[in-house]
């Protein structure tokens, strides 16, 4: 049987490692299992928000209440904006397939940076439009705008991942900012921000105002997500916020209930424990500083990181076979080779897990 | 800004009003609100499942095994087919959702029933296909087999929703076979039997049997639900079955993670809970009855259902009207009217359920 032509260039989207493929594989007791491969929070999800969850799990029969009213006031009230501005995604992820699917298509591009977070391709070939990278791997806003301006009939959205996933590095607000001046008000510009917590924490330069995107920038739209520094990575929820005329749009192809009813209360719930979240991203910064230290050490190269996770970039060694290695002791990192680097990205643990992760490395690496 | 051409054809689903909405529009307590406008299961969800919920709910933060391992061996054991035919979809709405994408362009058609899901139709718009429908309310294989024949090279995919949502009526599973058997290999024919447990309960004769389409028909998709006859509507777990080349093609446009980690547990434990579906089973046929006297009492046109729900059709009456009336008394019922029909469909529901809404249709209708 035939299907869209589309299709015939897709190729799936490498997810970090279970703890039940580790367990199942190498017969590893899940409670001896480290995962630090997709960024989750490495404190759990907080007890207030698992609480919650209890609390409605009864009601896991009944439908979501699909305007998703609380959620949105509260972050509406969160970031100084109307709930019109806000569309809800099983993810920031879904958002992201949202603003491609009502967007781009086969007349059309999407500019992105070198190396930066796999989704934004592949939602792009499903509507089989084309990708523009900037041959640097982090975001370059000169490059950018100089593929820009030379495709600018062509490019219907651009990409900005900041800070950008895997790589770490972040640009500071005020620049792109400018940079939003130079783009046509036809050319959809995304900001997604999944780790925007943590750069804030790390340098309030880096901070992307929500507020100012709807106010001043009709053609841009900023990603946010609980699956990072609320926790909440397995619940699935993501926003998008926008002037309310992108909302609407975007609001089109988003199908009923597509978050469930224990996310949507676990989401109202998590940005109620800010403490949770604080608590949080000090331990991540301060831990972080010990991967880098270890990185120095051992001459590997590494972006000062402004999320909940550091990469690594390697030289004479192996990445892929590091993390086979390490997935051998229990031990999920992720190899970036599906990227096409020689690389591997580990999510800042909680110190126990960062003791053994280094323990480990250094035993493999010196 | 512009956005794709397909969108300005498209309009939002009209679901079913929440609960929270009769709360907040009429100041009525929640525990006072009867709901039955969504098809939930009347019973909630199973205790078992509840408890396996509140077990995994400190696990929140972490993302989903993604390969769905365990969920896709039960479910394979259970239908007697390989776990490389399934698909895991987000509802088995996104199951529809993923077919109409990867089979369905600008420059072919789908044709679905005369009234039939409404999400068949917004996903197909999604793309920019063409709507077949038949004239014919129901499904009427003669006439889906005449327009099918006069469209042969369009017609992409064939919609079959078995038993028909929100109508309630069913096909003998024969009649369907012998129907697949002119199709040729090249339509994707989609028996959406979300409903199917239902159907199989009243009347064997109706159950679509999995492994049979996919031993026989390598064409044809099965989709099913939890949401309906397993009590986790608001979990969001459907699955699609069929030849493993459709499943790898739809994998393709599926996103990672795109059922929650408690979605995920709550859909493998429901299916070791056969015993609370065959509760609801009986009780929804049971109750039935109580429906179809009273509609045959006040003249009311109805279908005989195969379903967990009702449709009652109006003459004089404007059902709209009455929709409205029972909300302001905390009764949640689902107007047809965006289905273009002076209509309502009720959730059959518990006993003490039941008993209300039909002491208060007999007040409005008397």
């Amino acid at each position: 049987m035939k299907f869209n032509e589309n299709l015939a260039q897709l190729v799936n989207y490498e997810a970090g490692k279970p703890i039940e493929l580790v367990v199942r594989e190498f017969g590893i007791e899940p409670k001896d299992v480290i995962k630090l491969a997709s960024n989750e929070n490495p404190f759990g999800t907080s007890e207030r928000v698992v609480n919650a969850i209890k609390d409605v799990a009864k009601n896991a029969f009944l439908y979501p209440d699909d305007s998703y009213f609380e959620l949105k006031n509260s972050l509406a009230s969160k970031f100084n904006i109307g709930a019109k501005n806000i569309i809800i995604g099983s993810g920031s992820d879904q958002v992201i397939e949202f603003c491609i699917h009502a967007k781009a298509n086969e007349k059309n591009a999407v500019l992105m940076a070198g190396v930066t977070f796999a989704m934004y391709e592949i939602y792009t070939k499903h509507v089989g439009a084309k990708v523009y990278r900037t041959k640097a791997q982090e975001h370059d806003l000169t490059e950018f705008l100089e593929i820009y301006k030379a495709n600018k009939d062509e490019i219907a959205i651009i990409f900005l991942c900041l800070p950008n996933n895997p790589l770490g590095g972040c640009l500071d607000a005020d620049e792109v900012y400018k940079f939003l001046n130079e783009i046509s008000k036809e050319t959809l510009v995304v900001f997604d921000c999944a780790y925007n917590e943590f750069a804030e924490f790390k340098d309030k330069k880096k901070w992307i105002d929500p507020a100012k995107i709807v106010n001043e920038f009709k053609n841009a739209i900023y990603l946010g997500t609980f699956s990072k520094a609320y926790g909440l990575g397995g619940m699935r929820v993501g926003y998008g916020i926008a002037d309310e005329n992108i909302i609407a749009e975007l609001g089109k192809i988003r199908s009923p209930f597509n978050i469930t009813t224990l996310s949507l209360k676990a989401a109202i719930e998590a940005l109620k424990d800010e403490e949770f979240v604080t608590k949080s991203l000090e331990n991540n910064f301060k831990e972080m500083t010990r991967y880098e230290e270890f990185a120095r050490e051992f001459d590997i190269e590494f972006i000062p990181s402004y999320t909940n996770f550091i990469t690594f970039k390697f030289k004479e060694q192996n990445a892929s076979e590091i993390v086979q290695k390490m997935l051998k002791k229990g031990i999920i990192l992720r190899d970036l080779k599906s990227y096409g680097m020689n690389a591997l990205r580990i999510t800042i643990g909680q110190p126990w897990q960062n003791d053994r992760v280094l323990k480990e490395l250094k035993e493999m690496l010196k």
